[in-house]
């Protein structure tokens, strides 16, 4: 689409992606009919089609709980690249609270994060505290009624089965690199 | 192995893990005989056989490109977590050199990276530039005889054969959580 390109085949997505054009047709089929035989896709209306099935047609309201340099990190990603999420607080231990805002986002105290969850609507909260508090600030924002936790802990969250999880695991990566260079 | 389990049957792994104890044990196989029917796996042998065949068993230089939020936090993270990587080199843009520094290593200016990479062994970089620097300092890496890539920066970028990219895509665990969420 960033290329002016109108059209695409499943091959030529082959291409780019390095799936089989039949594995790509298949997948999209499982969603609807995003294209035609002997046409292939239109680029504007798969993209936005995607983005639909990604649920990105809609707007989330995110909490960012841990602001060290993470959580700065992450809650700069989001809004600098993330249109659809909202960041609408900020919660870390007492001593951080008063130092840092974000936008127009202050820091608060993390006694305030079930009350602030409770008159606010949140979709989802980024957890970036360290390890030894992942369980902790997890249940907080379970019990605040959150039910969308995106962990970059690194530690295994014992969660309800109403709530959705997604693990970043930064060392699974840095494993693969070094198997593939360790015999360089 | 934190628990004081000694020995652990493909079965339990099974549980722990969520892949079947068959895909576990043909998973293993593929890299030798490290366990024994009716017995199980010896935890620690286990824990350490896969750390060498993740390539765990050596010691990885790794210079950190751009030193903002998330360069900082990924270099904490390494430093805190991964002791077989150790950062040798931090490199910037100029105006960010002189300002900060991580631990004893210093942020350098980008144009001393290819000299530095030539007097110091360096496996690999961890690429936290902004987007529309990620090609050009990728390009500078690759050509200062790098060949390990660890790369943030959400763009796809093209590099030689000989040279090992992972790429961490933030946005694809926060979009599967969106389209978990989609429907709640």
């Amino acid at each position: 689409m960033k290329e002016g390109v109108e059209r695409i085949s499943s091959a030529k997505l082959s291409e780019l992606m390095g799936y089989t054009a039949s594995q790509i047709r298949q997948d999209l089929n499982n969603f609807g009919a995003f294209g035609q035989q002997g046409y292939g896709y239109k680029v504007d209306f798969l993209y936005e089609q995607i983005g639909n099935i990604m649920g990105l047609d809609k707007e989330y309201s995110i909490i960012v709980v841990g602001f060290g340099r993470l959580g700065q990190a992450m809650a700069g990603y989001i809004d600098q690249y993330e249109k659809q999420f909202r960041i609408v607080g900020i919660f870390d231990v007492p001593d951080k609270v008063s130092s840092i805002e974000f936008g127009k986002v202050y820091v608060s105290d993390m006694d305030s994060l079930k009350e602030f969850c409770r008159r606010n609507k949140v979709d989802m909260a980024v957890l970036t505290v360290p390890r030894s508090e992942a369980q902790h600030a997890c249940d907080a924002v379970v019990d605040a009624g959150v039910k969308g936790i995106w962990n970059f802990t690194s530690v295994d969250l014992a969660i309800p089965e109403d709530v959705h999880c997604e693990n970043v695991h930064m060392s699974d990566s840095l494993h693969e690199l070094s198997y593939h260079l360790k015999d360089k």
